[in-house]
C-alpha cells in the first residue's frame, strides 16, 4: 500500500477488497445510543460482536470501558487484556467454559455469565468462586425469539433464579433476553411489537422472580432494530444490549433502524474486467470478502453499490464478484479496470468478521487501523 | 486448552468451536492427486486457496515447493516467504498489482500472472521487468464457466498471445482456464461433459494461437470435480490446477469427487442447550464457525453431522447453530449438554477461511496446528 509525499494514506492507495469504517458515523452511531440510554434512564451494555475491537468499544462505552457484552470468551479476554471491565459473556454458559470464567471472574471486578439451564447453575453452585468473589449470573430468557434462554412463562426461570439466589457462591444479577425475531420483521410495527410483548413478557416473570422474594437488579433487552428507536415502556428496563448500530448494514436499513447514511461501514474492491458479450464487471470481492449474507434480499442483490444504484451483486466465487444492471445494460466505459467502487454490506457482523484489519477513513483519509480479535 | 498427564493433547480438550484437519486423509488426498498427474503425463500446479497453509502446500507439491497457483497476491507473498516457488497468481492480472508483482518476479524464478484483457497486456508490455528477467503470463481463457477469460473462439485470445509473444519484455506461458461450471453438475455424466468441452475448446484455441506461430507451452485446466476422476482426453493438457481436493467437503461429495470418508476437515463444536419444547439442541458452531453455505442444501441442512445422519443444522447467528432432526424426534438424553459433534462442511474452503488456526489429528490427538495466511 502506497503513501502521498505527506504521509497521508488515502483510500484510493489500498490494496483491495478492504473494509472500511467512516470515524465519524461510528462517533455518531455510539454517542447517540448512548444519549438515547441516558435519556432512558437504561445503563447501555454494548455488544461488541460486530467489530471486536478496541476502538470500537471505547466508543461504544463513551470511553469509560465499562459496561460490554461479548459473544465469546475470547472477546471478553480481549477487553479484559485491555483495561476494560464489567463484562458479560453474552451466551449460554455451560460446565466447559469454567475454567476460563474463573479466570475472567478472578481478573475483573464484575464479570457476569449468562445461564438458561440446571446444568450450567449446578456448575456455579457446587464450584468455589475466586477468593472474595462470588460468580455473577444474568437469567437468559426466551421472550418469542426461541433461541437460547428459559421460556418466559415457564416456573423454570423463578426455579433458576431461586437456586442461584440461595447459593453463597452465586450472586445473581437479573435477566437478559435477546429480541432477536425483531429481525423477522416486514414493517416498523412488527417491530414495535416484538418490542412491547419482549418487555411484557420479561417484567411478568421479574414480578414472578420478586414474587419469590428474590431481588433481580438488571432488567435488559438486546438487539438493534429494537433498540434504535426507543420507546417510553423501555424505561421499565435497567439496561438495553444492542451492538451492530456501531456500524449498521443493508439489513438494519431495510428494518428501519437506520438511513442508508448511518451505516459507517463499508467494502472497498475495484473492477477487474469487463465482460461485454454478458454487460457484466468482475470485481476483487468475493464471499471472503462480503460473505454470501443476504443474496436475493434486494433488487441490487446482496448489498448496495454506494452511488451506484444500477449495479447488482447476487454472485460470488472466493475472491471475485459478478456484477450485473439491475436494469437495462451498464455502460462498462463507466466503470474502468482498475476503478473502485464501494459496498454497503447487508451484515455488518458477518462481513467484518472476513477482516484481520478494518481501515478508518475520514474522507478519502485513512487515519488509523483497527485490528480486530478472532477466534473463540 | 487444556493436555494431559503424558503431554498430547486430545480433541475432547479443545476450545470450540474449532476447525479439524485429519492428517492421514489430506495426506492420502494429495498423494493420489499427484499420483494421478504422473499417470496422466502432466504437472500438477496445486492451487491453495482451500487452506492457505505451508504445511498443505509442502503436501501439495510432494516436498518440492514447486508449482502453486494462488487466489491472492498474500498467499504468493506467503509462500515465496517461506521457499516456494513456481507460482501463478491465478486472479485477472490488472495494472493495480504491478508493484507487488514485479517483487514477485524478482524474487522468485518463475512468477506468473494471469491475463485476460488489453489493458493487462499493454502494462506487462508498457514496463521493464526486473533486470535478467520477463513478465510470465498466462492467459486466462473462457470455455463457458463464464467468470474471467476470454471467450475460446474470439480471435482475442490469439491476439492478446501474439501481442505478449511479440514483446521482448514478456514471456508467454500459456493457456488457463478454470471449468468451475462443473459445479453446476447434477450427475457425473455432466462433469464428465464440461471436462471434455472444456480440454476441446481449450485445445481449440491452442491450435489458433499455434497457427500464428507463437509457442503455447503450457496448456492448464483446473477444478477438483474435473480432475478427480481423469479421463485420457486430458492426457492433451500439460497442467492440472485443482485445489480443494486436499480437503474435500460435502458439495464435492455430491458431485461425485470423493467419499465422506475423504472428506478430511471437519467442525468440532459442543451442545450449549437442550430446548425439549421445540425439540431442539444449540450448539456453538454459528455461520462465524461455518458460513452459511449450503443451506437448504442437503436433508440435513447445510453439513452432514459426522455419524449423525438425523441432526440437521440449516440455521445459524453469529455463533449459535440450531440443531433439529432429519426425521421425528431427537431423544436430546443421546447429546448431553457439552458433548461434542463433529461437522463435515458444505464448503471447506469457505469454512476453513474462519479460523485463523487448524488443529491436524490423528485419531484423537492433535499432533500440530497450521496457521493459514489470510487478507489480500
Amino acid at each position: 500500500m502506497g503513501s502521498h509525499e505527506d504521509g497521508t494514506r488515502r483510500v484510493a492507495d489500498l490494496f483491495t477488497p478492504a473494509f472500511l469504517v467512516d470515524f465519524d458515523k461510528v462517533r455518531v452511531n455510539c454517542t447517540k445510543t448512548l444519549a438515547q440510554c441516558t435519556e432512558l434512564g437504561v445503563t447501555l451494555r454494548a455488544q461488541t460482536k460486530t467489530h471486536k475491537t478496541i476502538e470500537g468499544a471505547v466508543l461504544q462505552t463513551g470511553g469509560t470501558r465499562r459496561g460490554l457484552v461479548t459473544s465469546t470468551l475470547q472477546e471478553a479476554e480481549f477487553y479484559a487484556d485491555s483495561g476494560f471491565d464489567d463484562i458479560l459473556f453474552g451466551f449460554p454458559f455451560i460446565p466447559y467454559h469454567m475454567p476460563r470464567a474463573a479466570q475472567l471472574t478472578r481478573r475483573l471486578e464484575k464479570f457476569y455469565v449468562m445461564v438458561d439451564s440446571r446444568v450450567a447453575v449446578d456448575v456455579l453452585v457446587a464450584n468455589t468462586p475466586p477468593s472474595g468473589k462470588t460468580w455473577s449470573a444474568f437469567l437468559a430468557v426466551n421472550c418469542g425469539y426461541n433461541r437460547e434462554g428459559v421460556w418466559w412463562e415457564a416456573s423454570e426461570g423463578e426455579e433458576l433464579a431461586c437456586l442461584m439466589d440461595k447459593s453463597l457462591s452465586v450472586t445473581f444479577s437479573g435477566v437478559y433476553v435477546h429480541c432477536g425475531n425483531s429481525y423477522g420483521a416486514s414493517q416498523p410495527r412488527d417491530i414495535e411489537q416484538v418490542r412491547e410483548k419482549t418487555v411484557e413478557r420479561l417484567l411478568h416473570l421479574v414480578g414472578r422472580i420478586k414474587a419469590r422474594g428474590v431481588a433481580c437488579p438488571v432488567v435488559g433487552i438486546g438487539s438493534t432494530p429494537t433498540c434504535s428507536h426507543p420507546t417510553p415502556s423501555m424505561r421499565q428496563l435497567t439496561e438495553l444490549h444492542p451492538g451492530n448500530y456501531i456500524f449498521y448494514d443493508v439489513q438494519q436499513m431495510t428494518l428501519g433502524s437506520c438511513k442508508e447514511d448511518d451505516i459507517a461501514c463499508c467494502v472497498v474492491t475495484r473492477v477487474i474486467g469487463h465482460y461485454p458479450d454478458r454487460n457484466q464487471l468482475l470485481i476483487d470481492c468475493g464471499f471472503s470478502a462480503l460473505t454470501k449474507q443476504g443474496t436475493g434480499q434486494l433488487p441490487s442483490g446482496c448489498c448496495i453499490f454506494r452511488g451506484q444504484p444500477n449495479l447488482k451483486l447476487d454472485k460470488m466465487t472466493q475472491e471475485i464478484g459478478y456484477v450485473d444492471a439491475v436494469k437495462g445494460c451498464l455502460n462498462l466505459e463507466d466503470f474502468p479496470i482498475g476503478c473502485m467502487l464501494f459496498i454497503l454490506p447487508w451484515h455488518s457482523c458477518a462481513t467484518a468478521a472476513m477482516y484481520p484489519v478494518y481501515y478508518v477513513v475520514e474522507d478519502d483519509a485513512v487515519v488509523a487501523e483497527w485490528r480486530p480479535t478472532r477466534g473463540w
